[in-house]
């Protein structure tokens, strides 16, 4: 089941049920095996619909990727109260996954979408669109730490470039391989980075 | 063109004739549209040796993805005799793509391939084995320049789980994004927290 929320935003009814039966279906099948027909099956109104709205099988899914990017991008907390090197621990776990939630399946989509970037301009010109976005929100976290005398004196985007290409490593690592311990010691690395590179020592 | 050495190993001229051309099918078409048709199409023996030799798309994938991660841990560097930092960043820089080499080509084949194991345990299968692979050759390293005296007490087996997935993260970056800037900025800091958390102080 999708994560709450997820397609909640749209106005469109129709619209709300194509995006649910793309997911299910890439759920169940993942790209490879993707046939609009199969989006059709956990379609519940009018197949019509679905081909009208979009002209094949990428049209429809580069058009769910936007969707899909957009609520991870305002699902970024602000929280701007919280200290900057808490707010970066939150943002930084979201990218975990839950086993078998809601939160691995959609890790699971956002994978194989991004491999088909490889080959297609499409999509990537979306996750283009949506590291610099991520980029962009990390080193604001980053540039507020040291204005409020928290960090060192880092390179804003560099700090930040290093910490999503981190971040996307992890969600790959946890939907593509099997090995729990590595993704506990990579987070554990994680903090402590955070705590020696970053923070002020007399801020720890 | 597969890079130099990919597949020259297997003493079988027919088997290095197949994975040649679903190396070139793959570059060509990418995983989705690939098909053993179009892996034919690329093949100049007889397709009945193809067909003898591999049942169906995914089985020839699997056995080529197999020679292909083979090729990548072949390629480790010993180098036992330089300093474990060099050792290190050596083998870090062996993840970064060249702009349209064959590096980039076969860094967008493996992309393609490890997202298949959300789907697929095979793939999954070689993908934890190849990460287990890597991350043990890390920790050797770390370990070695821990106990030469160039890095800090730090926890080998954890470093090397951060490190990977950094690696991985960005050779996932180069082929899915176009953000030049921030590949140079993640190598960078890559780079700081080497000589800031590993390297001694008085080491550096």
């Amino acid at each position: 089941m999708p994560p709450d929320g997820l397609f909640d935003d749209s106005a469109d009814d129709t619209r709300v049920a194509i995006m649910e039966a793309t997911y299910e279906a890439l759920v169940e099948y993942g790209y490879a095996d993707l046939t609009i027909q199969r989006i059709a099956d956990e379609f519940d109104k009018s197949k019509s619909l679905l081909y009208h709205h979009h002209d094949g099988k990428d049209d429809l899914l580069v058009d769910f990727l936007g969707v899909v990017l957009d609520y991870f991008e305002e699902g970024v907390a602000l929280r701007e109260e919280a200290r900057a090197d808490e707010r970066l621990r939150s943002f930084l776990g979201a990218f975990a996954t839950e086993d078998a939630g809601p939160s691995e399946e959609l890790a699971g989509i956002v994978v194989e979408l991004r491999a088909q970037a490889v080959h297609d301009d499409d999509y990537a010109a979306h996750f283009t669109r949506s590291n610099e976005f991520f980029r962009d929100h990390i080193a604001d976290i980053v540039t507020d730490g040291i204005e409020t005398g928290i960090f060192r004196e880092v390179d804003p985007d560099r700090t930040a470039s290093f910490l999503l290409t981190l971040a996307n490593g992890a969600m790959t690592d946890d939907v593509t391989t099997d090995c729990p311990d590595a993704t506990r010691g990579a987070r554990e690395e994680l903090d402590a980075y955070v705590e020696n590179r970053l923070l002020r020592p007399e801020k720890r």
